[in-house]
């Protein structure tokens, strides 16, 4: 089958990143393995990561995963399944749920999908979606009303489980009354403001560099919106009666966003870190004498992936993304990194594109 | 009356950092105005921070506030009331929450008692309880069985308010099978260990460069104790298994202990920042590949320090002190800024003192 | 000032259940006190099971009360406030929370207004604001911007508050994908519905013995109606895949209600028990073998209250009422017994009249 | 292989209720199916039930179950296993969760194993472990310590989990200064009490009508114990300031203690049903005007049974029992439905006596 794999990391981020190439299909093996034909595969910024070796210390501290085939946004059909598999069948509209997880240990049995111990990521640890065929399991793939389209969805997979995650964790703090500041209107930013619409009554601020990511959220459902330019910390502050807001969704992690979300949090509030890259760096005596909390956010849950497809079917959160072919996967990547991709890229394999 | 009030900030600590003098007596004001003739006050080190100006810029930024009298640990009787006051008596034994709350706001009508919009806090903000009388008002005086000493208790109503408060918050995160690990078993630390053993099942591992405060720690109820020595946090590792702890309560926050605090805690699990002084630094990939957080806490509300009263009268809680008459303040303050402070510092004055 | 005052107690809720008269006005005379000038007071059910003598041995233990002024959800302008008032000034619009707290106990210190040891209800325990004039205290006051008109929110004070409280209870149960079943589209319901909508992404089905009342609540934002008639318990199953609903809204509570608010109820669901006068009759095997739970619930707190008003004013929620001068109440009641009263009844003293 | 099977409903629980006869051996068919030889089988009060014909219409609606194998608190040494099965190995000790779950449901995904829509229940809707072997899966079994032994700990599986279940539920209510009334210190309240005192710092109040009982109690952790007799609910209402407890464990849940328990309950507090038999009869006006609520409680979860394993090996939690050889299953009956019957009844199969 055909798959784009990536042979070695180079912070450079070559034009030749990927390899589009021949290699053999995957096999059923175990009770609980599923293989899915792709139907579309959302091209995400860890990606980018990845290639650039900024991922290789947590995801391949041996050195030995090279070469493999990227892609953790993965949707499409059942193509075959292990004999322990009841609740899909051949020819089911599928999401993949990013973490093949085990279901035994601690984790597994407590809905904490993401913490499993024994988990496999197709995509970052083994080989991912982009391509024809993906093997992963039983317990990561939620079935879909067959009416739904992978292309329309893929991206769901991970950059939607974490922007929807994040949201789903604060709903308890942002009761009618609060604020809640979204940090970037990009590819997670702009699911994480039709959540917070969806799922809880708070007044949303959007911030964000770009004028028309800014116009785009208001579509998407933000109350107000902060072009992010000298000042625009202040800006929230008034905004906020100088006091910052419940909850600070922080999806670029970058880039003074990590310094700019912790002074955005109200005193008892919540900095969620979501987008990664630069380093959050308070002194204790802030962080006491304000009862302020810094939360990581990973991907999310098995339930969390269910309940935003839900969401989906609703039409209450839709994607905004631009379709590649698979063979044209370098040239994605290469959109993404120089900001010439609108919303959230997607792969599509031949077969599959109609 | 007789009370020790600060001049000057001053960051090497003088020998005569306060001034013990004569000052007028507070009078009732307002309807909820309580004055309380105080048996004992603690002794912080929040108060040698105080002395150094550290807290200058959050205190007292305008920089009007001195000369003004310490003391935020306070214990005492009642010794006079405003015409609303109804739940206390002339004569009762009452220990004081810290903050004077205001029981109108938003967070007071939640509980929330530390985010109060207008609340002050005697001996921070105003005069405090190193002095023969303290002026307080009603929602900040918990009555107490008349059998407790002022003496035993009065540092609970500071430091083993937020040892207690940072415990209580956790126990969701503590149930069977889980690991604590305390850092620092000095003045707040040996109270959280107690709290800890109350509250949940959690084994309980300190840490702590002093070998007898590691003793006492296990007489207290740790489970198993570490010296902060080089390696002792690979130790603590090899002891959960090389995963780290579900919580991690730093009673320290400085000197490396808020380093050592986050790679002690587990995936998925809880830094806990108490103490104060140096920088939590951490990159964004950490915190999102793991999905830790670090949770800032803030003394406690007044429910917090009438259930650690209960706690203390059923024996669960003990008091490691020292007790200083109010004129050898200054002492009190060497000795615990030198470390020949065993337990915490107990200022009685003269009045008091039986 | 001109008031309507109960006189004795009268099973058959005679056509002058209420006689309006001349009263002395109330004074200032603690702290605290806050005497508001009424703008309107809403009638609700319960002041007919009050004219009844059905809360008699509840309210009315001793039988010394009578006569007494009724109303207890009310909305005005302050007059005149004690000398410890400081978040409210003579002429602010308020709402006024139900029930007169004080602030010093336990569960007023948790944020569980209802539950104040020591409080009073005005319109219950002592006098209402069927009146010109209405005698309260500090804590009972929500502010409100000057925009809002008493007569449009009274019944928000209490009617509304329940309708909420027992909505923003449910929230974490009721995320993407579940159901909520609303029984009674009526004075509470309209309401509850609304807020369901505001809260949370479920999906609402409302329940009714009558069209028009399904009519609006599809407008409201019913997802899906059932009218009240032999087997619409099991088309309500029907709709819920045959389990039933992950939380049903009993507002109601009886003539059936009671009984068939457990059968829609999934397993491991919550019956929210809002509406009264039946009596939940359930084999424990029942609630033993299914997990289910039954939740009192009892108006609401101050918070609850002031998110309320939030959402009102930001159009989520919408009363729908019928006015009466204050000195048709007894018309007004008569109205409301006999089903001919239209949305919350509505009370305006002559004063308030414009 | 030897087993005791059900081979009719009878009320009148004869003298030869189970017979104990020679059956099949249970073959490994799927990947996750795991085998056990069973050490251990705990007896319980629910197998009477099940015998009197009680569950019939809940476990056997179709009629065709008979005849089968009783026995739904197992433990031993896994047998054999599936071809999946990863995390036991032939010959390690185990628990045997009561259901066997499918993992893949909603339900299992959030760690609510007990309401898992495709969950079998060994010894209740299939052969159970009041035999040699037993046929269960991979999400059933927990493994644990060789030095545990099955009989001393079989009985954990269901009546120490659902006791363990409920006060887990319990703690955010159980703070310091709450009150714990538990009802019955039979075979499920004694092992309540043990984590009751684990768990939480609340005053323990046992009731039951045997002073043997009571004089245990107080040996397991009670702080007050009251003599179930004329006149007991008010003896239990004067211990709690004439309020009642915030959390009332009703153990029994027949013969009046279902009554009992409402009226025990303080107002904002939690009726927990445990056991069964009577019916739950509250007006709804005294459920909304108190907001009280009655929560039900069905065994446990998967990660409970490995917690309470956990209370065990820290000899936290004991269990009091009677053991009996596998074929005097039917005096073991007789004993417990006479009253004879010390402690836990415990089913040993020849090849485990030793």
């Amino acid at each position: 089958m055909k798959a784009a794999r990536l042979h070695r990391y180079d912070a450079s981020i070559p034009q030749d990143s990927l390899k589009v190439e021949e290699i053999d299909e995957p096999k059923i093996e175990g009770a609980f393995d599923v293989i899915v034909r792709i139907g579309a595969a959302g091209l995400c910024r860890t990606d980018i990561h990845v290639v650039e070796g900024q991922w290789a210390p947590i995801q391949d501290p041996g050195g030995s995963l090279l070469p493999y085939v990227l892609g953790h946004e993965n949707s499409g059909w059942v193509e075959e399944v292990g004999s322990g598999v009841t609740h899909v069948s051949v020819g089911d509209t599928v999401i993949c749920h990013p973490l093949m997880s085990c279901g035994l240990c601690r984790a597994c049995r407590a809905g904490d999908d993401m913490m499993c111990e024994n988990g496999e990521f197709p995509g970052i640890s083994r080989d991912g979606g982009f391509a024809d065929l993906l093997k992963t399991n039983a317990r990561a793939v939620v079935k879909l009303d067959p009416i739904l389209e992978p292309k329309d969805i893929a991206a769901l997979a991970d950059a939607g489980l974490t922007a929807y995650h994040a949201v789903r964790k604060s709903v308890p703090h942002l009761y009618a009354g609060t604020r809640a500041v979204v940090i970037g209107a990009g590819g997670l930013g702009h699911i994480g403001i039709q959540c917070l619409k969806a799922l809880t009554p708070a007044e949303i601020i959007v911030t964000d560099p770009n004028d028309k990511a800014l116009e785009l959220a208001k579509e998407w459902g933000a109350d107000q919106t902060v072009k992010v330019e000298e000042g625009y910390v202040d800006t929230v502050l008034e905004m906020t009666n100088g006091k910052g807001a419940e909850v600070v969704f922080d999806y670029v992690g970058e880039r003074g966003a990590e310094d700019d979300a912790w002074k955005m949090t109200r005193n008892g509030g919540y900095h969620y870190v979501i987008g990664y890259g630069g380093t959050v760096e308070v002194p204790t005596i802030d962080i006491i004498s304000t009862e302020r909390n810094i939360i990581g956010n990973l991907v999310g849950t098995y339930n969390d992936l269910a309940e935003l497809m839900i969401l989906t079917a609703q039409g209450k959160v839709t994607l905004h993304t631009s379709t590649y072919p698979l063979d044209a996967v370098n040239d994605a990547i290469q959109d993404l990194n120089t900001g010439n991709l609108q919303g959230r890229g997607i792969l599509v394999p031949d077969g599959a594109a109609s």
